[in-house]
């Protein structure tokens, strides 16, 4: 390995993981109280290096939106800390046993989830990320090693030595969580490749630092890709159901990855239900197929693009399509696969797009805002998982866990 | 996308992938006994075919056990076929609901098995990998591509072609087997590299397709990695039954990834237990370290390389470790991760030793060569896994699979 300042972290983290795979849960919890204590009491010192980076990336040049992500204050402190005392709440996944049998030679097996080892976290520059991180990686009793941003470096270090702290208060290793000191650009293509190091590398962030992982990485990992949401009205939607539903996928917090980016509308019903939806959503501006376009005088026209763009923000696509199956066709071109919905009341209309729709979550008569670990009361999450392998939906604690096949018998060998 | 033949390929293997989601049960396992009565009449066809891929092999040099695994007659066409079937008799893991619940707003929710979409398989030489992989693959819903080797390019075709028909006659699309013809060196690095085409990828192969992979693959993939095995024989152990495992982990069938390469004795019976054992394993070549060759004198010196090989034949490396912590230390150096075995009569042994070995598998009293699908009850297996994503140790049918969430409410929108 290159780059002497990783070598050293991972050699940490895979010694650290070592004794964090066989730490129970009351250890783990108490780690992360203690850490949690410890941000708080941190709080002075690590609001004066968020100041120092704020100024840094405002004489740079950075834009609004990136400035408030990097932003920390009181408040801002408390809900890290308080995200921290909440992780100590969940269960363990370590150790559970997730099935077992027993052979016709007599052998017992059983697959016990143990956790992944090392986990490496690419992310850019928001510095919750990095005690969010920590606290579900220690739960599932699993090292992680962090490379946050150049721009929140101050901020990062100063998250990661409070929490390092409040872990080596508990008895726990403070390598459980390490931080990637050098940010330059560079660091990131050797991140990726430490192999015998990372188990899993979860990248949050957008899409080139996914295409550097696709072609660089050669450590395992996991892609929390686009949101290109979809939500059908089909013709036998409730329309007061169908106003609610879009309105809230695409209105309340238009910034995340479950808000919906796209409206199908049934033919026979929207000559109706597409103004009355169109007037619900006066603050979002809509860009319609021609036939949107004809019942919405205020629709701009879309184009491809449109329709192939996650917008995160208040615009939306529309079209008008004739019936379920070019609704599903349309979304099996667009779709990301990250969360796509319908509003029905036909049985029928249900079950096929279940069924016939390709994505981490299908949902009937629900907002795309509820594809999320918290309010589908799996825990948080560290990323909702756009692949199929390993993990798909919003990976949580599970997800960062693997299973052991433990084999047990009376001395029998194989004929 | 560079290979045009490559791109048909995968424009084809997707719309198969769509169908092949959608279809029942009854209707994958009518197709794969088609493809099973196809293969057996298409016998002739296809041994004349191999014969070919035979001599034009031999005429080039390849190692006769090279093709041996090459080589097809009546009998292996026969198992090949039976293998069909046999994967027709499994359970269909699609639409397996593998968990539910309700929420506090009256969501409903279920994790649904949904089959991965296109499977790619890249392997060597043994024409049988063509209808094992196709079998599982069409089971759990999805399309396979596949690019064996240039030598098997003959057999391989004729195998794709009967599988084809087969599968067509039972009314399913015979594009949900497709052989890349292109056997080219370079075809490989395109092959890996087919997003948006392929969802998981399988590399059946040594090291250099291992390495390939995780350099150049855009795909996701699962390594079916080496098995450097262990058996550790605690000074607790009964002689007896210490002696019939390492016999039978090293002798019943010494080339494959479950068999063991290493020994580990305890000190305090190593001076009983290991000359007995020497004495049973006859056959076999032995590499010791110092206290070994001392206590047989036969063995060889081992140094490093010996007990980081994977022998995969008549050669077991053998050291005495004082104690269960040095046991468990030499084996994290060692191990490959894939199966290790502790013979005891210990509780407390056993205990630490399946908590504390990370690997795919860990077995108390039973030999390593029960870590396979079939002899763990789990079905046929595409391979055996070695990382901890996805799929760790056994890949059957519910390794081929994802899950879908499916979450249906009465119009519930996020507050």
């Amino acid at each position: 390995m290159a780059n002497p300042h990783l070598a050293d972290l991972g050699r940490r983290a895979r010694a650290a993981a070592r004794v964090l795979a066989l730490a129970g849960a009351a250890a783990k919890d108490e780690a992360l109280r203690c850490a949690a204590d410890s941000l708080e009491q941190a709080a002075p010192a690590l609001l004066a290096a968020n100041a120092q980076d704020l100024a840094r990336s405002e004489a740079s040049g950075v834009a609004p939106a990136a400035l408030d992500r990097l932003r920390l204050d009181e408040r801002r402190v408390a809900s890290m800390a308080a995200g921290l005392r909440a992780v100590a709440g969940l269960a363990d996944p370590v150790g559970e046993i997730v099935e077992g049998w027993v052979r016709p030679n007599g052998l017992s097996v059983r697959r016990v989830r143990v956790p992944l080892g090392v986990i490496g976290i690419v992310y850019e520059n928001r510095p919750n990320v990095t005690s969010d991180s920590a606290a579900l990686c220690l739960k599932s009793g699993n090292a992680v090693l962090l490379r946050g941003s150049a721009s929140a470096i101050g901020s990062n270090r100063a998250v990661a030595e409070a929490l390092r702290a409040g872990i080596e208060k508990s008895g726990l290793p403070g390598d459980a969580v390490l931080l990637v000191e050098d940010t330059d650009r560079h660091t990131v293509e050797e991140f990726v490749r430490l192999e015998g190091v990372i188990d899993c590398l979860i990248p949050r962030g957008g899409h080139s630092l996914v295409s550097l992982v696709r072609e660089k990485a050669t450590v395992p990992y996991v892609i929390d890709g686009d949101g290109n949401c979809h939500v059908y009205l089909d013709r036998s939607a409730d329309p007061a159901m169908a106003e609610a539903i879009v309105v809230n996928a695409k209105t309340q917090r238009p910034s995340v990855c479950n808000a919906v980016e796209t409206l199908l509308v049934h033919a026979e019903v929207a000559p109706t239900l597409l103004p009355r939806i169109a007037a619900a959503l006066e603050e979002v501006e809509l860009y319609g197929d021609e036939a949107a376009c004809r019942l919405v005088g205020r629709a701009k026209p879309a184009g491809e693009e449109h329709f192939a763009t996650e917008f995160l923000d208040l615009r939306l696509a529309v079209a008008v399509v004739e019936d379920l199956d070019a609704a599903i066709a349309h979304i099996a071109r667009y779709s990301s696969g990250h969360s796509e919905a319908i509003v029905t009341s036909d049985l029928a209309a249900a079950r096929r797009f279940t069924r016939e729709v390709d994505a981490a979550a299908v949902l009937v008569n629900a907002s795309t805002r509820f594809v999320d670990g918290g309010e589908l009361g799996l825990g948080a999450e560290i990323g909702i998982s756009t692949q199929k392998l390993h993990a798909r939906g919003p990976m949580g604690l599970r997800e960062l866990t693997s299973l052991k096949l433990v084999i047990e018998g009376d001395g029998q060998v194989r004929q």
